[in-house]
């Protein structure tokens, strides 16, 4: 297991997290807690994939997803409330599951011979679908479209990786650049509550 | 026809009705019935066949299940208020659709050459997520994430089909074992009203 | 560009609109607006492209519709006020796209061997899909499964164009015959408040 494949599994399984966390507010029981924890950590990738045609779906054909993903929900509901602590912790975890989905999503696309324009998107896609299918699931306007500086760190992200690639920066390098920049843009702006404004008042 | 194709015409057919009587309830018209009736039967095989890149889906290639469900949601219609006082008739024919749903979708899986985990997981799949959509297109939580143990006869179903599988039990026997566990399963579970408690109080 | 695609760009610039401007009632941001203006626009063309299994889905390979979303949630932003102004051309724009999506749909799953029946409601899914995932997205009852004769004004003229086709009528007088029938239909049950019934009172 190589360094992206840990941070892959480590983002799939902070979304797993979101998913259930989400679930036990909602006051759902276990298997409403283990399907919303699934579609959050796998959403994105999937609707990836079927847009590329990518199929069977990535997920499929890996039972590690699986039991990374059961772990989650397990840990999620035992540890409920000393993850609530972790808050920092989490917010930190989520972004870098946000960098790796951006950049893995961005990357696949472009082997599957997507022009640049639509593969920063699929790349943000693969990031934010998976919360935007859990907070449809709960009932909710999707968290991504109403406030946090979310998406926004996703694009940057894409941008930043498709410049420094412009200049030849060795791709690991860059891979790490590009990760970095998400979490720190997201984290500042949730820490200091920047936001775009609403379109109207 | 043989006896599968019977029952998950009879399957098809009951989740169409659920559509329309989610439908009703909701005070849309009939064309919003149509629509939801649709998208709850033959919104889990859509969402399997998607998954395993099986394209064009399933019930595109056979007008048969078009006509079903228009004449479900026509009789769904007519019939409201007699249907509403059919409804152990509903929750046994409800199940049979489950139990069918979940069995055909894990051998179609298994066809092809997803890994038994996973394809319990689509077989579940297939049973559960035309209810979801229902749900979602009437803007509800979906039941399923909430407080009937319904999934979880899925799971169990499908557990009890892979057992039987490995004891050589004849095919046959097996599926209608398998389908008539279900229903007993989930019928009494409703009856006695049996649920897993939420994650939080 | 001949005049198909000029009406499908067109289409696509209203239903983009559409979302922009129920992005801007639901107080989301900018980003929010691009999401729901994209999914508005592309929606029911990538739902019609996974069910045919026609992927990459076809808006991924043009990145003519990407600049032409972003330019209709820009101009969407900026002149909010006299859009709303707009109403009656943006009622007949909003039709033109209907009838435009529901044709193309028709004809692509008519080119991927889809019998008749399935390719009419093909054609109705790429003129409605994109609405429903709006109106989902904002947390609303799809606005089509409620009072408008919205899917019932596609539904009508993918009829009278399949009927002029068994006349022999050329194909071009039956696609435009076809695309203003649909817009005078629903521009009528708008203006003059024309609905079905809903199921129960």
């Amino acid at each position: 297991m190589n360094i992206y494949q840990f941070l892959d599994f480590l983002g799939t399984f902070v979304f797993a997290i979101s998913g259930v966390r989400l679930a036990a507010e909602k006051k759902m029981d276990i298997f409403g807690a283990i399907i919303i924890g699934f579609a959050s950590a796998i959403g994105g990738g999937t609707i990836r994939d079927l847009l590329l045609g990518a199929t069977p779906v990535a997920w499929i054909q890996n039972s590690g997803y699986l039991y990374l993903i059961v772990s989650a929900v397990v840990i999620g509901i035992l540890f409920d409330r000393y993850i609530f602590e972790l808050k920092n912790m989490l917010l930190i975890f989520d972004s870098i599951g946000l960098g790796v989905f951006t950049l893995a999503g961005m990357q696949k696309a472009i082997n599957y011979g997507i022009d640049t324009e639509y593969a920063v998107i699929l790349g943000v896609t693969t990031a934010t679908a998976g919360g935007i299918i859990r907070d449809i699931l709960a009932n909710e306007v999707p968290l991504i479209l109403q406030k946090e500086i979310y998406a926004t760190a996703c694009f940057a992200g894409a941008f930043i990786y498709l410049l420094l690639e412009h200049f030849n920066i060795n791709y690991h390098y860059n891979s790490l650049i590009t990760i970095i920049f998400i979490v720190v843009l997201r984290t500042f702006a949730v820490k200091f509550n920047i936001a775009f404004p609403s379109l109207r008042k």
